[in-house]
């Protein structure tokens, strides 16, 4: 929002607003009181938002989203049980790597780049293989953009009496959720996501009764949630230095957010950037990797246009140019690129994205509206 | 040096200069080249700091200073060996607490709260132990601001054939150090100390050769060193997603430490901060924990004053009140407050800190001189 600066059309680090920026403008003391009182407030309104003010805590962390994520299964997990991942794309292979290094136990249900995993295939795994304890899923599966049926999830694993975590990085905030009626046992995001902070810590809202029993079984000082939590229920403080100006950044972000309606101002705004972007590039000729039904509001895959004349390097440069930064594909079966919709993007902005790709296409020689790509892969619209 | 905002007398968060933080009133994509370019400067100069460029690599980690710790330890040191922890005061024994965490083998030489660890009683350790492997050693011990005796152990473990990894996180930058000269194995330090940078991650320097031989030994997917280097060598990207703004206020912070002069001319600067603080405090009646020989200019440690009217919570806000913010003391031997040297103090806010500090003690009814409190604890002039 600074002159010249590109828009972020990237699924975080996002566009923020000047004034979340410029709340960056003080330095504080992490031990002061001024800054404790920071933190409160965004322990506070996270767990608002959530819907755990009753059931559970939130607890902030140094670091990146996979950090709060790692701490999050290395605290909760115990040594000796077993962990079922459902994973249909890159963060849902991370969550396996995480235990397979903390030397966890785990089970898969891999989906592959873009099927969701359903709740009938979740149950059935939970009826063969008693010994999961718990199941960890991705709410929007930010590699492809498809958003998990997490309400199905949540009630199978409620039924069969396992513990749901869930890493709502890229959802949180602008996908509802309430932790106490799904109900899950953490849900972990990060500060530059949907509520449009800047990168810096990520948060886990945790039951509290799970917590407390968790002492002692993380495999990491710096990552020992419980520890964090007791420290700052203690102090008032964060256990070791917070990243003191992103944390005060993310307030000014919390109370905007708040001042957009919350979690369905945000979502609103959102889908109807999505739409724009999608009804925009269609038109273009670019075609969706996902039906309609999976698409999130977050992040959208587009499959490459199937010309010889197209290049992602010099496609990213050329919309670049224009003052837009797009983001490349994470996809295994096709070339692809996202476009996100998240941070602060209005329909000024995603008008203009949209004519700067049909630019970018017309300096690659390509014509515009491009010839639609060679059938998607298959299985595309049924599952 | 926003106004209203309080000088930080601490040791980091501490007071920036308005120009870093201004560098953060921009998004960056993290995916980006420019912001590759950003990372790879921040890399290039800390390296040449340290004078490493022939020998060493260095690696930034997101988090605070205890998590580039976690990940040194937890990535170059072999899950059977074993280590020898010289303490002498809280971060010391964290990187013991460290250790036992992740179930690697350590010894420790436990000098208590304020005496250095020398090097004859570690040549005569590492000689009864023959299997240690590395010795882990503080900088400056920023709990009592005591400064450690780097070249003396560096040359008692290059005579014995043993790594040498410092915590460096208060002194890097502040006072000379060659990681080649030395040498030492890594050097760990962050954003917010020395450089004066705002929080948000730390780095290592460290052995380029230790550190490829040191693949598949973390404990942790995050705080694996070695996988963020060989990715960011591959891609020029952090792992995973790195604290944009916080960087880009680290790179304006490292143009401003080389702008006035690098490590001799902010050595000469937070030494002539520490002169003032500790003749002007003394002037008021107040005794250091040290003698003037270990007294490291980045924090020192005063005794409270032995008077019924010293309340430090009291003597606190009163301070703030005036516009500065001190640090709590950290010592289990004697009651205590500390005074930091570093961040952008200079003369004028120096001496208005004495001036607010002699108020203080007025108004909390202490007699200004105030009497000098009991003798120190013993020991404290020689060892
Ligand atoms: C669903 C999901 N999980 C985990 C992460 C990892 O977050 P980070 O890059 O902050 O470590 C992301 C990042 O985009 C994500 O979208
Ligand atoms: C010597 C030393 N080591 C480690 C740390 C821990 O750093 P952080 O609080 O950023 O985790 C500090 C912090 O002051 C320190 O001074």
């Amino acid at each position: 929002m600074i002159p010249n600066d590109p828009y972020l059309l990237t699924p975080g680090p996002l566009t923020t607003s000047l004034s979340v920026k410029q709340a960056m403008l003080h330095d504080w003391g992490s031990w002061d009181n001024d800054f404790n009182q920071l933190t409160a407030e965004v322990c506070t309104r996270l767990l608002r938002v959530a819907g755990g003010e009753n059931s559970h805590v939130c607890v902030p962390m140094q670091g990146s989203g996979t950090f709060a994520v790692e701490a999050t299964l290395g605290t909760l997990i115990p040594r000796n049980s077993t962990t079922l991942v459902l994973m249909n794309g890159a963060y849902g292979q991370r969550i396996s790597k995480i235990l397979d290094r903390l030397g966890r136990r785990c089970l898969a249900i891999d989906k592959g780049d873009y099927h969701p995993p359903r709740g009938d295939e979740v149950e059935r795994t939970l009826r063969q293989h008693p010994e999961i304890d718990q199941v960890v899923v991705v709410h929007c599966e930010t590699s492809s953009g498809i958003l998990n049926p997490i309400p199905e999830i949540a009630g199978v694993c409620q039924k069969a009496g396992k513990h749901l975590i869930i890493d709502s990085m890229s959802a949180f905030g602008a996908l509802p959720v309430n932790v106490a009626e799904l109900p899950c046992a953490a849900l972990i995001s990060s500060a530059n996501k949907c509520f449009e902070g800047v990168p810096g810590f990520g948060f886990a809202i945790v039951d509290k009764t799970l917590l407390s029993e968790s002492e002692g079984q993380c495999h990491s000082l710096s990552l020992d949630l419980h520890d964090q939590w007791r420290y700052m229920e203690k102090s008032g403080q964060w256990r070791y230095t917070p990243p003191t100006h992103v944390v005060a950044a993310f307030l000014q972000a919390l109370r905007e957010h708040e001042a957009e309606g919350g979690v369905a101002g945000r979502l609103a705004r959102y889908s109807r950037n999505r739409d724009r972007l999608v009804a925009g590039l269609r038109e273009l000729g670019f075609q969706t990797l996902l039906a309609d039904e999976w698409l999130s509001p977050i992040i959208t895959t587009f499959l490459s246009p199937d010309s010889p004349d197209f290049d992602f390097p010099r496609f990213y440069e050329a919309i670049k140019a224009r003052g837009f930064l797009i983001y490349p594909g994470k996809l295994t079966v096709a070339e692809s690129f996202r476009l996100g919709c998240i941070g602060q993007l209005h329909d000024e902005q995603i008008d203009a994205v949209v004519a700067a790709i049909a630019d970018a296409c017309q300096s690659l020689g390509m014509p515009v509206p491009v010839p639609p790509p060679a059938a998607a892969p298959d299985n595309l619209e049924n599952h």
